[in-house]
């Protein structure tokens, strides 16, 4: 049999790229990465005059078609392969990211007559202004003692699609009205690869609170939020749920003449973008822990029984991988706390110090607090720079440090940062473990999983748990390309299941973290003042954070 | 009569200055400063290897006379004044500055056989290492229910003279054994001066536990401490008190030759810098609060009776103007915190814009602050940076800020701090009100008060008091010649009172800073948020501030 090969495309928050991959050993062969040429509107539309509120995050959908269009053609030139030799493809995409569409799945935002409205434009998964309406629909569903609240951690997220889209009808009613349909962008581009929309399970169970045995929300629970949503799965969402692991279809003529690839190549149906990268490092069983450290970070975990626990993301049957529950939890500012911290408190001194040594920034501050010992800056802060997402499940909630003093330096609290992001860490695995789900292992992907040993044993002594890292520089791109290979089948070249696919093509690197058991008593002793704190201000014995934010909001109002 | 003129000199942290005055209208004609030689002394000896422990603060009393002779010289010839004209001197200083002496009065550390002992120089006030001293002091005086522990607000702080002279004979028992006296810096220089020790009212009574009623503490409470300590008053220090406002003696010939100033120029009993600043902004009667604010902020009011107020740093008779109680509160971290703010935390960006403006970074800090609503940083900080002086007199507490996002801007964080330090006034204010002081207007004085309207604006709304400025840039050194005045007295050109000598010489600005109404309204609500985190974290609800400081110590013993 000749050497086949795999594609696997990732939408990431600000660019998309793909990677080209071996179906019979998973060894990359090229990447290719697109930057969204409209980037993340958060301040206005792409007519640079029609101002977003606060908390907005919005993407052009014209950019997620850029990146087919550019990046696979990309692959298959540099890794020299031909379009015949491509079995699949699979796509990841970040969640819960959503936009409106007519019937031909064109998004409203492409109409002359809605491209001035927001609304009709695709909402990023960091797009935080349906605030209000998850209230809302958590107090309802609470009220009325919702089943599928203990699904979720006891909240649903305003990331997610239910208050997304009643955003929309709140404040663009005509926009709810032209929509044919509510798409995730992940399921959309599998509709512009295929012709078909193929709605999948991980997006459906773990942004749309559907359930595999239960099914979407009752018709009651949408009419007690809002009358006018009574009908809004019927209407406005398919209930055709595709599980993952399974083919969405073949590649229509248009999409091969805008990807490069052969018509009736196999397509898989989408994924999530965290979730995908599990199998890429070779989990498919439970006890095994992945951590995607990027902006922020995605928990994924595999478990044999549907446990209920308070605070997380979502757990979802086949969910990550068929056949397992699939626990999600996260924390949101994990990446994005380190560039918050460059950006504003660095001194020019230490930004001439990393020039002269002709380092970057982070490195620079990294091997500063590389040379503290555990607990020896005085600090603890909580890692609430951007909310939080597990396990309390609060946007409102806000960064402390406690600890400060005239000798305090930079690399301080940077480390401080950092550990405050281990003990986040710490406490997802806890309340798990408290709840029936065992971990025994921890993985990480991402960048700064890659590059950053100080923090990865930094993870490891404060977890108490060994650390392995994904040997993928592209974790979510490579597991795409193995539900591509699962998409093809064994038949094809590929595979017939997940599992078949990871034992071959999963990848992790030789080194290991292992706890150094002087810092694991040193950082037992931080953690339990991190959890002191943590309670405090997260579980409303003193809500001055609610407090603060409603005061700004009045004084920017008022200035 | 002919002309006649007055010379201060205030001694600070790290520099002394003089000022001359005419005597029948206050006008400074001259001021010189003389940074001190060695400097404070935090982490060696001046041999360059005697290393010091942390916490530790030193100076050279050589570095006084230097003062004596350099800047008295400088005035006289700056202002083209006669010695013969000049009636009197005062001089004032940081307190509790302490040294041992040998029964010359010469400095144990100029002896060849201790200037390798750090205990044989001056402990500067912010000597912090007889913590553990201090911390037993008050354990052993609470135990014993000691009447004293009321009058500093229930604590003696490890700033003051006993835990210092306690540290020396606990690490340096030699020392103690040698040293003829403990005696304050301000009254050594006036021994220098004058040929005579001559203890004054003022730091015997806010720094030693003296009350002019019931004098030192008991012998039976010092043994209590230690057996050793059993006859510390008698064996080590001056019994003979004298009251702020009299008259020390006259300069020695060897000062006449050191000052440049005639043998015979009436001395006055030294005091201590944030005190003597009192008159010289005209406050004489109860009522007017008086702010120094420096790298720390001096609270001084005037009472007519001996009230217990919890927390602050003490009351005493006679200790600011004879004839009222004199109470002193204190806030321990205030210049310092901007400036430690500056050094650690303001961007490359910042100072280049700063320098492209040319502007200092402080200046163009506060203009972006001042662009900020009350309330709109959504920050709180607690001003504990170095502990708190007063209401908790807590040494270990340490800085926190609630509220950080991924959009708080440098700015923010330095208005909260800026407004930290006025919440932490506010604390103070309201203690002694409702503990029967009243307070009704609020002075300031120090080269911040000076320059930074935005922070008087903000003390203005969150006390909701009105602030008047010293009109003198060197309140304390003018305060000092004012008292020099007094001692030459009304014969001599002079003033018989401190009352009469304020009535002229005092000055304020034309300026008064009222409160705004609207944002007296915002920090209403915010320093109740303040409040309930002050309250958590200093009144021992959460002691995670000092657990955090024992690791550190503990971490830094191990690294």
């Amino acid at each position: 049999m000749e050497k086949k090969y795999v594609v696997g495309v990732d939408y990431g928050t600000q660019s998309g790229r793909a990677v080209i991959v071996e179906a019979d050993t998973g060894k990359e062969l090229a990447t290719s990465v697109k930057e969204y040429s409209h980037g993340v509107m958060d301040e206005y539309l792409p007519d640079g005059k029609t101002k977003l509120e606060p908390d907005w995050a919005l993407e052009h959908p014209q950019d997620y078609l850029e990146v087919l269009a550019q990046t696979i053609p990309g692959v298959l030139k540099k890794a020299g392969v031909q379009a015949e030799d491509v079995i699949g493809i699979g796509i990841d995409f970040t969640a819960c990211t959503m936009l409106p569409v007519d019937k031909c799945g064109t998004p409203l935002c492409f109409y002359d007559e809605y491209k001035d409205n927001p609304h009709a434009y695709v909402k990023l998964w960091k797009h935080h202004a349906a605030q209000d309406e998850a209230n809302k629909l958590n107090e309802i569903a609470c009220e009325r003692k919702e089943e599928f609240l203990n699904l979720y951690g006891g909240k649903i997220s305003s990331e997610w699609l239910v208050p997304k889209i009643w955003q929309i009808l709140d404040e663009a009613p005509v926009i709810y009205e032209k929509a044919f349909k509510f798409m995730e962008a992940a399921d959309w581009v599998v509709l512009k690869l295929t012709g078909q929309e193929r709605r999948n399970s991980c997006t459906a169970g773990y942004k749309a609170i559907w359930n595999k045995k239960m099914g979407y929300p009752s018709k009651e629970f949408f009419k007690a939020l809002d009358s006018r949503l009574e009908n809004v799965v019927e209407d406005k969402l398919s209930t055709d749920i595709y599980p993952i692991g399974s083919k969405a279809g073949e590649l229509t003529a248009e999409a091969a003449e805008l990807t490069g690839l052969n018509p009736g190549t196999a397509v898989a149906v989408a994924n999530v973008d965290a979730h995908v990268a599990v199998p890429s490092v070779g989990i498919v069983e439970p006890g095994k822990m992945l951590m995607i450290i990027g902006t922020s970070t995605c928990h994924m975990l595999l478990g044999e029984e549907e446990k209920i626990v308070p605070g997380m993301c979502g757990v979802v049957e086949d969910g990550i991988i068929p056949g397992f529950q699939g626990y999600e939890a996260g924390q949101s500012c994990v990446g994005d706390h380190f560039e918050w911290f460059v950006k504003n408190c660095v001194p020019a001194g230490y930004v001439r110090e990393a020039k002269e040594k002709g380092v970057d920034i982070h490195s620079m501050l990294t091997e500063k607090a590389g040379k503290l010992a555990a607990g020896e800056s005085g600090l603890v802060a909580l890692d609430w720079w951007n909310g939080n997402r597990s396990v309390l499940v609060d946007v409102d909630l806000t960064g402390v440090i406690v600890g400060c003093t005239l000798l305090t330096k930079p690399e301080e609290i940077y480390r401080a940062l950092i550990e405050a992001t281990a003990y986040g860490t710490r406490m997802i695995i806890d309340t798990f473990e408290e709840n029936g789900v065992a971990i025994n292992e921890l993985y990480a992907a991402g960048g700064i999983a890659e590059k950053n040993e100080l923090m990865m044993q930094i993870y490891a002594d404060v977890t108490g748990k060994e650390i392995r890292i994904s040997a993928s520089p592209q974790a979510p791109a490579l597991g795409s390309a193995m539900f591509g290979a699962v998409a093809a089948g064994s038949e094809k070249g590929g595979y017939d299941s997940i599992v078949d696919a990871a034992e071959v093509m999963a990848k992790i690197k030789d080194i290991v973290y292992k706890p150094n058991p002087e810092n694991v008593k040193a950082y037992d002793r931080l953690y339990a003042e991190y959890k002191l704190l943590h309670d405090y201000f997260g579980r409303g014995e003193n809500n001055v954070m609610k407090r603060l934010k409603k005061i700004k909001k009045e004084a920017k109002k008022n200035g």
